[in-house]
């Protein structure tokens, strides 16, 4: 249990310092905010620095078989059983913002603190989750950690995704203490959750439009990557004549265009290339081959199914016309999620003024919904930008969020 | 001076026989081929491979301050003045094959041995010369050796070129024992030069197509390089509308096509995307920022001049209608090179069956015709395929290459 005055303490930090304890821990000087990619020095300091501020208010810190910590609050020593957990995820994608997934967790640690103050002494448990690899920025499969949980991905399937180093997820995993042979689908973990509620900032200009601080999730609009490789051959760029090319870096300018097209041809789509990599990638070299990542979501899983077929034969004849080949493959896929009604009508109850959103983003909440009653909370970011620098968070709307997940997981405890 | 029989031992591995010492070093198993960019440890490895190579050969082996190896042969202990210097570069581009740049320094070595065995005792001073970043592929700027020496690059702007882990030149050359203060113009060494003769692979099919093992160069096509620049709003994959979107990499996707639209147009053009860096690069993050490098190549100066423009006007109307803003910066330069007509003249008579062909691909050799009097002699690639693990010289190609090189350097050092 929490010394009173070091609870007070941390509590009067708040989550904008307990934030600021960890500003300076994987920023990035070229690409401005935060590269904190799953298992780096950077997102291992946030790990172990969330297991030490979970430890100093007496939680009990465990990191399962996927990697997942879990900061257990059970003053009345109950069961681990029907827990009521919540959390979030500490790596980022590469140059991202300082609240994506770290405010989620700072809240918890704080809505804990006021908690514990309060004097409450629930009858259920509480757990902090820390989900590894929610971006997917290294091995290329968001919630890696939630997805490996419960089972929505394969242990074999994940142990051989490899990073841009070659380095396969099972080679990282042991790296860091873990076994790939019990990696997996966690009956035992899933079980202990009775619900689940994720605060993380608002990924869009939905609250700032509204005027309000705090949303609670309605859905996750159905997402996928998929890897395209379009092959020419590899040449050098003075003396190969412009008709004797094949060259899969002007297939894939023309299929970037054509991928924004197909999205807009189809209302409430989104599609995006971000990521590009040619092969061998010299300034005087054609390209031998061109790897690019799709990433597509709509709320209606047969649209994304559309985009993605759409975008697969575009690039097959893009490519045939430059005398290359294409090839789509899949790296992960979502169905649109939607949160637990029963839930969400509780959340609605504990937070009148808190409006309903939906989102594009992804989220282990999304995951786990599709196993346990899971739910989500949104807090405001001013301009809406996010995974980049500029992603906000006014002090006044992260303590709005301290305060209403709070009264939520007050209620959850006291059920 | 040489021992006989270690000459002998020597002169019967032949050029393949040395080009199989280094066939071990800096191979690349994901791109295929060698990856051995200056200063890299591979690259080291075949500087000090050729150090030995010479030693053993009696050559005097001297580095001098922008990091050119020079070989001397100097039997008669001639003044170092007037010198035939003949050599090439072990730097290669990423996924290089196993000829551009070695089969130069390797035919050089093998022909001071045949030379030497000759009993030749030539008045004036051989040197064999070892180029650094020949291929630009780590700074950005190709035969930056040879424009330190000759001045063609100012020491400031050398010392201030970075690599893709943003180290600088200067800090890569005070590693590797030069004085960045001592960069620059090097009138004494360039001084020494008598004449310049490197042998290098064809880069194209003109020597297949014409059934002939060995040309003399006549030009190479005036070439240079610059990076564009489009800068949008960086933001998330997911939650961002299509039409909320400033995204650089759709821009870039659209001018891709254009450039190679605006070369096509322009007959004898070669314009070249190889190399794109979108930032942050992540799956799910729509870039905020994207560099790609242009290659353009022309024999008319002017008309490299006009697609650089065309390109960078496209650039900027494309950006515009995406939201984004474009900028072209030069980061070199080289203006059509003629061989020198006498020194031609003279390869033509001591290789009457050679045929002669200009080259799209930069040289060592062209930078340093603007100085003093350069020529080059082409080996037959079978394919023509070359910056690529195909390119490729048959054993018998090679050793026409060296006899041709041995007879050229003959007349010339008996002149």
């Amino acid at each position: 249990m929490l010394d009173p005055a070091a609870a007070r303490s941390h509590a009067e930090a708040g989550v904008t310092g307990l934030l600021g304890e960890i500003g300076g821990v994987g920023t990035d000087p070229h690409r401005g905010g935060y590269t904190r990619p799953v298992y780096s020095p950077a997102e291992t300091d946030l790990r172990d620095w969330f297991v030490e501020s979970a430890t100093r208010r007496s939680l009990d810190v465990d990191t399962d078989r996927n990697g997942i910590i879990w900061a257990w609050w059970n003053p009345a020593r109950a069961p681990l059983t029907d827990a009521v957990v919540t959390g979030s995820h500490l790596d980022s994608v590469p140059g991202g913002g300082a609240f994506d997934g770290p405010l989620g967790v700072a809240s918890a640690l704080v809505a804990v603190d006021r908690l514990n103050r309060s004097g409450l002494r629930p009858a259920r448990p509480l757990a902090i989750a820390v989900f590894p690899e929610e971006e997917g920025s290294r091995f290329g499969v968001a919630c890696l950690g939630s997805r490996l949980l419960t089972g929505d991905i394969s242990p074999e399937t994940a142990a051989r995704l490899t990073d841009s180093d070659r380095v396969t997820f099972a080679e990282a995993a042991v790296k860091h203490g873990l076994d790939p042979r019990r990696l997996g689908r966690d009956d035992e973990a899933l079980g202990r959750i009775g619900v689940f509620v994720e605060l993380h900032v608002e990924q869009g200009r939905g609250l700032a439009d509204l005027g309000q601080p705090v949303a609670i999730g309605t859905s996750i609009l159905g997402h996928g990557r998929w890897r395209l490789t379009i092959t020419g051959e590899g040449n050098h760029a003075g003396t190969t004549l412009m008709s004797d090319r094949r060259d899969p870096m002007v297939a894939a300018g023309a299929l970037i265009t054509a991928v924004r097209e197909i999205a807009r041809a189809r209302p409430g789509a989104r599609a995006t290339v971000g990521r590009l990599v040619p092969t061998p990638g010299g300034t005087n070299v054609i390209a031998s081959r061109v790897d690019l990542w799709l990433d597509v979501r709509h709320r209606d899983d047969a649209v994304t199914g559309d985009v993605v077929r759409s975008v697969g034969d575009r690039a097959r004849t893009i490519a045939a016309a430059e005398g290359c080949t294409a090839e789509l493959v899949e790296e992960s896929l979502s169905r649109t999620a939607h949160f637990d009604a029963g839930l969400n009508a509780r959340l609605g109850a504990a937070l009148p003024r808190a409006p309903l959103l939906a989102t594009g983003a992804g989220h282990d909440a999304g995951v786990l919904s599709g196993h346990r009653p899971a739910g989500m909370l949104f807090v405001r970011n001013p301009t809406g930008v996010s995974h980049s620098p500029s992603e906000h968070v006014e002090p006044v709307d992260a303590e709005a969020g301290v305060e209403a997940l709070t009264t939520v997981l007050r209620d959850l405890l006291t059920a």
